[in-house]
């Protein structure tokens, strides 16, 4: 009985989509529940069959650093890994040569695929600090993405309006502003659906805006004979601010590079407003922890971010050293909340002592250097020995300067560009 | 001196721009100036160097029955030929395997490319009724077409904006009715472009409705750092009715194949106000034979298309059949023009005498079998014998049944399409 499915391999279909569908938004109900429905199909074919589902979810290699938003998709995708089905991180090698104009409005500079390579080693070996390595199947899209002709993007293309693609949402915003879509533009979801054939996928994971290019490899995958993929889009993380989607070029980002310090002032610091999405889309917490920090936001919503910073630091920097930054919070803040302290620009270098004098931190820069001297300035959690330090502007990283217990400095760099979330 | 140029080979650059000029519309006069100031520069550079300039003109396989429109760019080779140039005859075998969305208003279907490789062997025959064979050079486009990559086509579709195609008239209209604009007609431009690079040419030939794709072709060569091409477009050939843009589906061609009788019928037949264009663009006349047909167009116009009939007669069939459709055009109308008679149209095939009978050019259907038995009745030009013959529809061709003298019954399919001439 070589080919008995062993039934305990994959947990009741009802469990998993429980967790699977957790946070999904397709853009209208409708889509989500055909999803649901689709899915649920597949994950009973798979227990019967014993054969896990084969996801995908591609990411574009043209940032390096890796951020709390990329990581949403790639949980969703570990997920599926502690479920038991088979995950393929696939590399943009050569949709990273376009630049995906999805999450912009304006064209992207077009890169080479030894540039696009080069950022995928660093994206992917940040990025299993999510997902299981040895679980986890890498693949490049270039290896079928170069080899097709003229004549293959032709028959690609013509299952494609020019109509369908202006009525995107980026697309149309740009048309009406006058601004220029470069041709090669549309080409990004013909790539993607060419991703979906190449990797005979089951499910494809993305964010809300991908859903387009998702769709688009179901029309391909429908025209080529193959049963088409289940799509799965997750609402877009918004940054620190708030309000526009978290990216290094709007400067709000949480870094998952970023010191236990620092991770846990930003998400300390985030408007209440988002904290649910966050405990939604960033944390590992089952139903009945979502449901009582949602609860308890009512009254405390201070006590829900201190919860929220602490898993998230715990999620990139362990367990350890989120208490660690829970009890140094706890010794610096005194219990005033750094949201409260003035912010300022800090665009070019500027030491700690101009810094502390310039916003009346300090009564006196005399004050300045003997607080420096006890040791009681801080930035970004770290005591100061010098008074001349500088401190340089770092985009997309909010910096904190304390004096004492209860001074706080927030140093931001300021945006070079405004996008918002969609 | 092996490289001493022959100063005798190519007639002056003002004779020569004289002929090639003519006709040439490229949308506005700005764009006509610069280009006749380009070909003057590339003729004189071509006299000092003894080297022919290289023109060439792409045509579309997907049809393979030549018409009077067809031949309006041919003549124009013709023209560079007989000025000692080099002409590139460039059948679309790749680009056909698309169908350009120039002419149309709306989507062709694609073809395989030995579907069009099969039509085109037809169509470069007839061709060579007015090109010289033997100074030809037969080129086809999917030589150099199915070898990009997509990698290729992402770098000539980023030097294009969407909205530069979707100023296009035809795009235009077509969005606009909210009709599907497919993704892949946008390429027909990107292949038109990469032909000008791969012939490396000095001059590319076509209608006015093409000249967003010859000036693609101009961008692509610059971009490739090549001196951009010298583009001459020609106005488009309006059809029998004078109205539309000829073309098979709009049933309004005169074909290249017509026998001389139908051929000089449909000729006469024209409106009078075409008569100029089809002088200025169907004939091998000189300036002053065109100028004296114009002036006496004023109160001669019969007289004027009696000799536009002979012209394009004799251009396809030769001078002794032009002179007999002359004859026989005077013997049969007997001074009457056909252009009176009333039309009918044939969808379905019909015999001569139900067509006689029943549009009363007889008073019964036993005088209609009586005038043919006395060899009175002309299908065409050629006399009927057998009263039952039976006239099939022939779509884009205008028949002519006559009963004796005067009277004449003009037979039309009805159009499939109706679109206007650009």
């Amino acid at each position: 009985m070589q080919n008995e499915p062993d039934l305990n391999k994959f947990r009741p279909v009802d469990e998993q989509l429980a967790i699977l569908m957790r946070g999904v938004d397709c853009g209208d109900p409708r889509t989500r529940d055909n999803m649901e429905k689709e899915l649920g199909d597949r994950l009973a074919g798979s227990r019967d069959s014993g054969k896990p589902l084969r996801v995908y979810c591609g990411f574009d290699p043209s940032r390096s650093d890796l951020h709390l938003g990329h990581t949403i998709p790639m949980r969703k995708l570990r997920q599926f890994q502690e479920l038991g089905h088979q995950v393929v991180f696939l590399i943009g090698s050569f949709t990273g040569t376009i630049g995906d104009p999805s999450d912009k409005d304006s064209a992207r500079a077009q890169q080479t695929l030894a540039e696009a390579l080069d950022k995928a080693e660093t994206f992917a070996a940040q990025a299993f600090r999510i997902l299981d390595r040895d679980a986890t199947i890498i693949d490049y899209n270039h290896r079928w993405l170069e080899k097709l002709t003229f004549g293959d993007v032709i028959d690609i293309a013509s299952l494609f309006t020019v109509q369908q693609f202006l009525a995107r949402h980026n697309f149309r915003q740009r048309q009406e502003r006058g601004d220029a879509i470069w041709l090669h533009e549309f080409f990004y979801a013909l790539m993607q659906a060419q991703d979906a054939v190449a990797l005979e996928t089951d499910v494809q994971i993305g964010g809300t805006d991908q859903l387009f290019n998702l769709m688009a490899g179901r029309k391909l995958m429908e025209a080529r004979g193959m049963k088409p993929q289940t799509v799965l889009t997750y609402p877009i993380l918004p940054g620190t601010d708030g309000v526009l989607r978290m990216s290094k070029s709007s400067g709000n980002t949480i870094n998952i590079d970023d010191d236990p310090g620092l991770m846990f002032t930003k998400v300390l610091n985030l408007p209440d407003e988002v904290v649910p999405l966050y405990c939604d889309l960033a944390t590992r917490w089952d139903k009945a922890t979502l449901d009582a920090a949602q609860h308890r936001g009512q009254d405390d919503i201070a006590g829900v971010k201190r919860d929220l910073a602490k898993e998230i630091v715990s999620t990139f920097h362990g367990n350890d050293l989120a208490e660690q930054a829970v009890a140094d919070a706890a010794r610096m803040h005194g219990g005033n909340a750094p949201s409260s302290a003035p912010v300022v620009d800090v665009s070019e270098p500027m030491s700690v002592l101009d810094l502390l004098a310039d916003a009346s931190l300090v009564k006196s820069r005399g004050e300045g250097r003997r607080l420096v001297a006890q040791g009681g300035v801080r930035l970004n959690g770290a005591t100061v020995s010098n008074p001349m330090l500088k401190v340089h502007p770092q985009p997309g990283q909010e910096q904190v300067l304390q004096a004492g217990k209860t001074r706080f400095l927030r140093l931001t760099h300021p945006m070079p560009k405004v996008q918002r979330a969609s």
